[in-house]
């Protein structure tokens, strides 16, 4: 079994360096800096159990990878890219092989299975960070992360056992769903603050905005008939698993998409969380006013390339009165 | 009232040329040669009713528009490029005006509502072909074309109105509907032939393959409670206003996806088609192979760069028995 992961960001970085240790053939799919840095020095791991660099072959493209039938792919680029990662891994030769959306989101899996048949959901818990080209972070203890995985159409198969099997004993622990999908349907309420917490400085107050989101969201969900499985601190699978600890000297810096627009991805993948909210709630006719907000408030920050931090806690009370 | 049509082919060409004859303002967003020869020359429709030529105010990009509040958008791209012209619209200043999506499948509606409020499907019956730059053509007679409008999640409100309105003295034929999407399922079950009819030469027998294909659609839509109206040529309202009439040494060109591949377009929507009901088999665990192997030759095809009519009968029928 080869293991390939598209996009080495904070996931797939913290995934691959530790299967890697574990002894597991793995390929990257990587680019730009963080291609280079790989190239050039490896691929440095931080965590609380400290500090490791390893050999990460890496690719810039899936064209440059002849698929083999026990492959299996973990994808891991932001939702924004999905569908051009998906259509290139097709031009490129993948077909049955198990697919593994270790993404945000509720949306991956849906996209996958227009290409694919053998397409696995995972939900993905952990604290990672990417640094800089070549160093990734994970502040999760005692597991650098947890992962819940099943097929996105429910049940588990030989593949999640495959997957299971590789991610245990590299201390990222891994559970086995017949509803996977529950599970992220609950980490993306846990995301829904993620654009509240790039937008505002570190010191303010999130809890306010990010809680009228989780509301609004739990309604849709509800008239939507979907179920959800709370992914949050009082789960009990993350007191066994995962904790978030301190480690000297580096701090967490913040939600996904505040890294994104800290480092100026260009692009944020709110349409992706809130947006999810705000697509469910025009299908079921359920008002999502202030997650479309959040939405549309991420492509205005695109627009206007600011960065992390730039709104005060007033402005955002402007645009959540404006909304409602 | 201004229409915008985003996508000025061989659907927008004529419906962006309908509206302006009868006296619409309109602003085509157009790309490459089409953009060059109607800036240079004007649109020319040619249709059983005789030949004209009009000028339509083209950009190149939504973000050359300013947008109003009583704008309203006809999208007319194809299903692989409506992401990116959504994103593009949402850049541009675009919020709740009404969108009409004029496309094949029944993907594009549900991808607009992830940005926009106020999304409506519109089924369009039109044999329309893109020519060549700056010029296209209608078969149909006594309308252009047949249009079933509504609210993509059901109903019909006033912009529905508004556009049947501009349409039918346009004479394009437009109804409104409480379930538009259930004509745009049956659309689409018209529209599984359309790569059989890009692979097979001109006078081969293409009814076999695509009879296999709706068939096995059929059982899919009823394992989803998918319900559709069959558009085919049975369909009243197709007898009353929309027939396929010869016009003389203008032969029709055959499907929209033969005419991508024609004209070496670099990609084609059977994802959206076929791979539609691919992906809903695979979400409701309904096998359709057959579907899945048309889209994963379209892939293929785009890959080699092979031209239309490439195939053989006999090479199809080895797909398809390749793949039960």
């Amino acid at each position: 079994m080869r293991i390939i992961i598209h996009g080495t960001g904070a996931i797939g970085g913290v995934v691959g360096a530790a299967l890697i240790r574990a002894g597991h053939e793995v390929i990257g799919i990587a680019r730009g800096r963080m291609l280079d840095a790989i190239r050039d020095s490896g691929l440095t791991m931080i965590s609380p159990k400290g500090t490791v660099t390893v050999d990460m072959p890496c690719v810039a493209h899936p064209s440059e990878i002849d698929f083999r039938p026990d492959d299996m792919v973990l994808l891991c680029v932001k939702g924004q890219d999905t569908d051009a990662a998906l259509k290139d891994l097709r031009a490129a030769g993948m077909t049955d092989q198990p697919l593994f959306c270790l993404q945000n989101g509720v949306a991956n899996e849906r996209a996958a299975l227009r290409y694919f048949p053998n397409v696995h959901g995972v939900t993905v818990m952990m604290p990672a960070t990417y640094l800089s080209p070549g160093e990734v972070i994970t502040h999760g203890a005692p597991c650098y992360g947890l992962f819940i995985i099943g097929r996105c159409t429910g049940g588990a198969d030989a593949a999640d056992a495959a997957l299971k099997a590789a991610f245990d004993p590299a201390n990222m622990a891994c559970l086995q769903s017949d509803a996977v999908m529950q599970s992220k349907y609950g980490k993306l309420l846990m995301n829904l603050g993620n654009i509240v917490d790039a937008l505002l400085p570190l010191d303010a107050d999130r809890a306010r905005f990010t809680a009228r989101l989780k509301s609004e969201a739990e309604a849709v969900f509800a008239a939507a008939g979907v179920a959800w499985e709370d992914m949050g601190v009082d789960n009990p699978n993350r007191a066994k698993f995962l904790k978030v600890v301190d480690i000297d000297g580096v701090p967490r810096s913040g939600s996904s998409t505040r890294q994104s627009v800290a480092r100026g991805a260009g692009s944020v993948e709110t349409d992706y969380l809130n947006g999810e909210v705000a697509l469910l709630g025009r299908l079921h006719g359920v008002p999502a006013p202030l997650n479309a907000a959040m939405a549309a408030v991420a492509a205005r920050l695109m627009v206007d390339g600011k960065g992390a931090g730039g709104m005060t806690e007033a402005d955002l009370d402007a645009v959540f009165l404006a909304a409602t």
